[in-house]
């Protein structure tokens, strides 16, 4: 059938299941822009700038399993790259593309605005070659292959792509397949699950050390499935809470080296065998590689990586390793302890200044079953990776990338590609001052996400590193609440403050009572109070930089 | 003397007469930042973002003549990018600092975060290349002879520069020489300029095209001695408003190809020898390439640009050329017209809504003598670079690399390199709302700018080259004048609403009446109106993407 090329890329995406495409208008991507206004299957979603959109795009593609973002050549790309280098660091698939000038443009060199003025057109292109795990320029000719190839790639590989598209090409009339789903290749790993089943036989006491790669390939039910019948206890790293469910009895906690709890780093540390499932063992994960192990006694079970003793290959995909070794006959020699969730109920209330201990505690009390719960780097963030979750919820946070500012817009993505979950954001005030106009979009869509914000008075996390009176991580002061009401959100959003418990707490049963608003919570707390993990962490990143 | 490397490179900065140094905090850079605080020359000025750090670095540079921007691995130099292209589009020379994770770090692959957790350190940094004129991985070893070597670099090219510098590396103390200006190296252009005063003695009506290098390498009083003595006639492009002084009698107008005057228009292209000093003719400066010369014909002195028939040079710098050229012995064959500057006292003073027209002579009456007046891509720059200038203005526009949101963190930076002078910036709404948070921090520095705000609901320049009433070209609606009080103005800042002539008038006398407030107006207008340079410029674009 006939399409225009820039029309078969929405099929192509939308066949995935993504019906929101994010972004920003600029005259090199408007006449495509008409394409996805008018296409059935998908909505466009115009962010308050690039980088927010490349934020909200990550967002929804962890959520959905693919997002996409369209930008303008140059000005509209290179704002967004901290944001897709971000999806490429954490595995998460979103299709960058790029509206760029005719090629009758180029092809003349012409010194066109949003170039460098020096008649080459590639650069941008090139810069997003080591942040994408696959870039294509579109040509009317090879648009029809190239298409579902580069966004089977980012599905595939749960990383960014970046595609290139001359206006004109975005216009030009094709002949093509009806859109589908490309099959993934099996590859066969046989012969590296018969040498994990060996080990695994001989074995006394394995554990899985769970992660990110879990959420971003969605193998929660078959890895849950392989524990369920193996028994194998399972900790979670930070990068990749949510990977495991959390009220299943074969799972033990987070592993953050020596910052775990002594049954978990005892029983992680002690296992004669780990089992790095999906997983990455970073300096914030792991208390600053505080684990006591030899990485060479670990099996490793990536995606893109298996690696146990002298056996390595990078041309593996993850979900083929899950799956075999879920068929594995293995039997379970010993009966490993069954570790029983700890509880919520033992906030305290009372009008003292609030502290982060508490506040935490009240958090894990005011989670729902089903809630995605956003966690901005910072406080937020390490306070709420030991919070315990249900089997329903979806944890979001950044801790490998660890962009300041990127919740706020991930949660507009998040809260799109679900509108019928809570979407509950943690997040500081230096952090949401990075990125603070998306919140108008979320009104604009009239989304009701709960978004939490402490205000400490600056970079809490970066005093703890280095320089905690120093001028350079203060802020300056905002009336947050008065910022709903300023992005149109007068009526939609529910604005309340609280510096004690008792605040809190009420605060959290009126966004309970009013599930049908927006709510906007500044929680006030000590400049200098942070959850203990963000305390250990800090120490472990100061002495790494001396 | 012993110095630490990080002290030596903020003092090599500081000679060139930077008292500023722009950015956002990280781990990687806060030992860094150290230095910045404690430091005698310079002072640290935390931006609420990284794009909005490197616009206000490129808007001090343009009226200081260099500036500085750090910002931390990964994360924050990714979020510059954008800035950093356009400083190298424009010719603005920044010193683009990132901390980076220390030498033993990296010579470990860890994967720390920022890092696209794979073990390399080298990604970011290459990403800098196709928009710096100049890149470092400082060293222990290196950095003597790197850091002066760099900076003279950005300042002799008038472009970016990038440095890498792990924070150990930053902390190592070195045996250093006082910095100092490093001499630039004379070329001889003396061949050239024979050339160019042979064809001069035989034109009848040469005329000169000065644009942006001008303004770059801060050449207006050799340009303008070198015309006064001359009596050749100049035409200034919108790329590069404030190259030239209007009140001049030689001074012509605007040349922006069909689009300018019939005398500017017919002037130029009846010339018999242009020479195009410190420009470059791109779309948006020339209506859309709608000049009717032959770019053969056309003597072109730029900076590493000296194009005049078969001759060629890109090695050759503009200063030289302008010094070569004012040194020649010319014989003024005929008497030029010489122009008269046009009044300003036009505007009307009405109840009825204000149109665009209106307003930029309103504009023009306001303007005094030594304002900086920055103008944004939109319909702000396209009325605004018809404005009449003193010959103490300063114009600041991004007319080549044209990103939005641009001129508001510039404005801090204007207004930090000199907070004697006052800053006037035209603004729209759509452009206004990527960049917002960077009003937050004038307000902390207690600046006095005075920033008009067109609200006239969405991305009209949009709307005018593609989708009128397109969804895409819409933003949300925000209660602007309530944001100064939000960002902690209440007290600092006066904010008035206009909708109409007489209304503007009155705010614009308030304005005079308090100069030691900062100053908000939201200017209201309609929709589709703009000024008509605009007009016919998107329709160009608009033909260009077909």
């Amino acid at each position: 059938m006939k399409r225009r090329v820039g029309q078969y890329l929405i099929d192509q995406i939308s066949v995935y299941g993504v019906d929101k495409i994010f972004g920003v208008p600029g005259d090199f991507n408007l006449a495509f822009l008409d394409d996805i206004v008018s296409h059935d299957k998908v909505e466009w979603v115009g962010n308050t700038n690039e980088l927010n959109g490349s934020y909200a795009a990550d967002g929804y593609a962890r959520i959905k399993g693919l997002g996409a973002l369209v930008t303008t050549f140059g000005v509209g790309e290179l704002s967004a790259v901290n944001g897709i280098a971000g999806s490429y660091a954490e595995r998460v698939p979103v299709v960058a593309i790029t509206g760029a000038p005719t090629t009758v443009v180029e092809q003349a060199e012409k010194y066109i605005h949003h170039s460098l003025g020096e008649g080459r057109f590639n650069d941008y292109r090139k810069m997003f070659e080591p942040i994408t795990c696959g870039q294509v320029y579109l040509t009317k000719e090879n648009a029809a292959v190239e298409i579902p190839r580069i966004i089977a790639k980012a599905v595939r590989f749960k990383r960014p792509v970046h595609i290139h598209m001359p206006i004109d090409v975005a216009m030009a009339e094709i002949e093509v397949e009806e859109a589908e789903v490309k099959p993934l290749i099996v590859q066969d790993v046989s012969g590296y699950i018969e040498k994990v089943a060996a080990r695994l036989k001989q074995s006394e006491r394995p554990v899985l050390l769970v992660g990110h790669e879990i959420n971003s390939f969605h193998l929660h039910k078959e890895l849950e499935a392989f524990v369920n019948k193996t028994h194998i206890p399972v900790a979670q790293l930070s990068l990749g809470k949510g990977a495991f469910n959390e009220e299943n009895p074969h799972y033990i906690g987070i592993y953050d080296g020596k910052f775990a709890t002594k049954t978990v780093n005892e029983y992680v540390e002690g296992s004669d065998c780990i089992i790095n499932l999906g997983a990455k063992l970073t300096d914030s994960a792991t208390g600053g590689f505080t684990y006591t192990f030899d990485l060479k006694d670990v099996i490793f079970m990536n995606d893109n990586e298996f690696r146990m003793n002298n056996t390595y290959d990078s041309d593996v995909s993850l979900r083929e390793l899950l799956n075999g070794l879920s068929a594995i006959d293995y039997d379970n020699k010993s009966d490993f302890p069954e570790f029983s969730r700890e509880g919520t109920a033992d906030y305290q209330l009372n009008d003292k200044p609030l502290t982060q201990e508490n506040y935490f505690k009240l958090m894990a009390a005011f989670l729902e079953k089903d809630d995605i719960l956003l966690a901005e780097q910072g406080t937020s963030f390490f306070g709420a990776y030991d919070l315990p979750l249900y089997a329903g919820n979806t944890f979001i946070g950044q801790p490998l990338w660890g962009s300041i500012g990127y919740t706020l817009p991930s949660l507009l993505g998040t809260q799109m590609a679900d509108v019928n979950r809570r979407n509950v954001l943690l997040i500081g005030d230096g952090s949401f001052q990075l990125t603070v106009q998306e919140m108008s979009t979320m009104i604009r869509h009239q989304l009701k996400p709960v978004i939490l914000l402490i205000n400490n008075d600056g970079y809490t996390v970066e005093r703890l590193i280095h320089g905690e009176k120093e001028v350079y991580n203060d802020i300056q002061m905002w009336d947050y609440t008065a910022l709903p009401a300023v992005f149109g959100g007068k009526d939609h959003v529910m604005t309340q403050k609280a510096a004690t418990a008792n605040e809190l707490k009420k605060a959290m049963d009126v966004i309970n009572d009013h599930q049908d608003k927006m709510h906007f919570v500044e929680v006030v707390m000590d400049v200098m109070d942070a959850p203990v993990k963000l305390e250990q962490i800090s120490q472990a990143f100061a002495s790494q930089n001396k």
